[in-house]
């Protein structure tokens, strides 16, 4: 007889449907919101991407290629992998998800660092996961730390690199050591939502070297740099039987048709991607330097996104700054109270995210 | 300690990427080909659809809603329940999936007649459900076979209504029937993905009477009757108990953004579903006279497919159908090799189908 987790549904926080910014607008009455709290692109999509996705409607009849075959034949063009080294997902969120249902076993444990990205939580107690939770030390993940929690029960390290809420990340030395003393039925998923963004730093790690073995998964997004966010295509590199494994648990068509053809389209323009790193990279400066003038702390962030210590009035800023229009997120769910995430915006959304935050100082 | 299902993923069929129809055509050396294979909708989608979701990718570097708050008002107000009674997934498989995650426990079982859509039993063994199989008689769900087989283990019982790969639907007498011998813990899920082929015939069941009971979820889908395969919509109605707790296992992007704008578009557009029923209807009435003059067996429906009873040279009619240009779905995973299952196209397709088929026997 086939034993299945108790379910901890009811233990992971309630569903709470966030409404859509016209509702937030009509609500508070406000008629200009910035909303710089989801760490999206604030560029809107490649126009490339806008095209072939709404050129997907066409024929939207159809059921979506469940094998992705174009998607996965440029990626693994564009990353010098094959097509079966690659899973792609309904965001790559859906791949720690699959990842979870296709390798974990009864007793198994997984690694989170706190705090981090929260899905990994979340779907590792809706899997029936025994967690074992590593501290960030300074900021940073604690590799030493996490090292020394592996047991012979460990299934999956979850590694957000770059981390967010933090937005530091593990070097590739640090990589290295974790990597050495990884048990072989362990995996690592490294999580490189913000990979584009970190990338040009000097020691970030190129995971990639590790694919030939049994245990890595890496994903990425085209929710970030690509600015695809609203369509949902996450990738993640394993090697094949990893792969295979994280097929046969997704559902057939995990993702559409827009977001398949948006995505291709998105990958092959580079325009796009540079003009992005290029504005988070002004807008980073921009707002260390006002954040450094007004005496305000912060965390040095290789994505796009940053974390703002403001004390013990954090959330009555956060609340301020909601009323005038400019929504950054509250940081209460990560326990990091006396700080708030703000994304880096447009030029024009930065100035008016320091005007409201310096008018409220 | 929390126990986990052993994993049967091995179990499963192996993950087949099917490739895209233009490979497919690349390979056969084939200019024409039409494909009857999967229950799509023939007619494109809404042009309203088609345009709300191209619109959507304007602002896609934004999250989608995870609430889908437009698309449940629409919803709510055309099928007269509260958005809380509504769950909206990426496609209603995805439902079937959720629905397992949140109420199966340990040793629990579902109840899955045979042969029917085939996601229940692959989602069940993923999830690691104990399941119990009803056979159809004369090709139809079998009712009291499947009250019979209700234990006090009993936690779902998946009834497809209109059934697929038969055509055939569950009454509502049937359903009445059944309805008064489920025990408090347990869920019947129906799935009436073909719902709007089928609510024409005269004791096709409203089974939203049984809404307000904890133990009935509905599914149905815009894949269908709406032409938006590619989009990957489905909803399902519950009691509000039942949907926060399919929402607390959900992924909380499920639904990217053209989907949910593409949907409400569709929704809206009365006249493209009433152009698809007459399509359908015309193309079954025409394909019923056809086969019925050449000798054919089939299984009369009420959705938009009809099985085809073609004895045992069905496989080999299925090559040659194929070669010929016309991809109609082969029988084996359901294990009825003497049939192909054909879906009704435009008048074009149905005459190329016929025409084809006629040349072969």
């Amino acid at each position: 007889m086939r034993k299945l987790a108790r379910k901890n549904i009811f233990k992971t926080k309630p569903y709470m449907p966030g409404k859509p910014i016209e509702e937030v607008k009509r609500e508070l009455g406000l008629k200009n919101v910035i909303k710089l709290a989801s760490n999206e692109n604030a560029l809107p999509p490649s126009g490339k991407a806008v095209i072939a996705a709404g050129r997907a409607m066409f024929t939207a009849n159809r059921y979506p290629d469940g094998g992705c075959f174009y998607l996965k034949k440029g990626l693994a063009k564009r990353f010098r992998v094959k097509p079966t080294n690659i899973i792609v997902g309904n965001g790559s969120d859906e791949i720690i998800v699959l990842a979870l249902r296709a390798f974990l076993k009864s007793r198994e444990e997984v690694i989170i660092s706190k705090p981090t990205f929260l899905i990994y939580e979340v779907a590792s107690q809706i899997a029936g996961a025994k967690i074992k939770f590593s501290p960030l030390k300074n900021f940073r993940y604690d590799i030493p730390k996490i090292a020394s929690l592996i047991t012979k029960k460990t299934k999956l390290i979850f590694i957000a690199n770059p981390d967010n809420p933090t937005g530091t990340y593990v070097t590739g030395k640090e990589v290295d050591f974790l990597m050495r003393r990884i048990p072989k039925k362990t995996i690592v998923f490294f999580d490189e939502a913000y990979y584009e963004f970190a990338k040009g730093v000097k020691d970030y790690p190129n995971t990639m070297k590790y694919l030939g073995n049994k245990n890595v998964i890496i994903t990425r997004s085209f929710s970030k740099a690509y600015s695809l966010a609203g369509l949902r295509v996450g990738y993640g590199f394993a090697d094949s039987g990893t792969v295979d494994a994280l097929n046969r648990v997704r559902e057939p068509f995990n993702v559409n048709s827009p977001a398949q053809a948006g995505a291709l389209a998105a990958l092959k323009d580079k325009k796009h991607v540079e003009k992005t790193l290029k504005l988070v990279e002004d807008g980073k400066a921009y707002l260390y330097g006002e954040l450094d003038s007004a005496g305000i702390k912060y965390i040095p962030s290789v994505t796009n996104f940053v974390l703002v210590r403001l004390g013990k009035n954090a959330k009555k800023i956060y609340k301020k700054l909601l009323k005038m229009g400019v929504i950054v997120r509250e940081m209460s769910p990560w326990k990091l109270n006396s700080f708030i995430r703000v994304t880096i915006g447009t030029k024009i959304e930065n100035h008016k995210f320091i005007r409201a935050l310096k008018s409220i100082i």
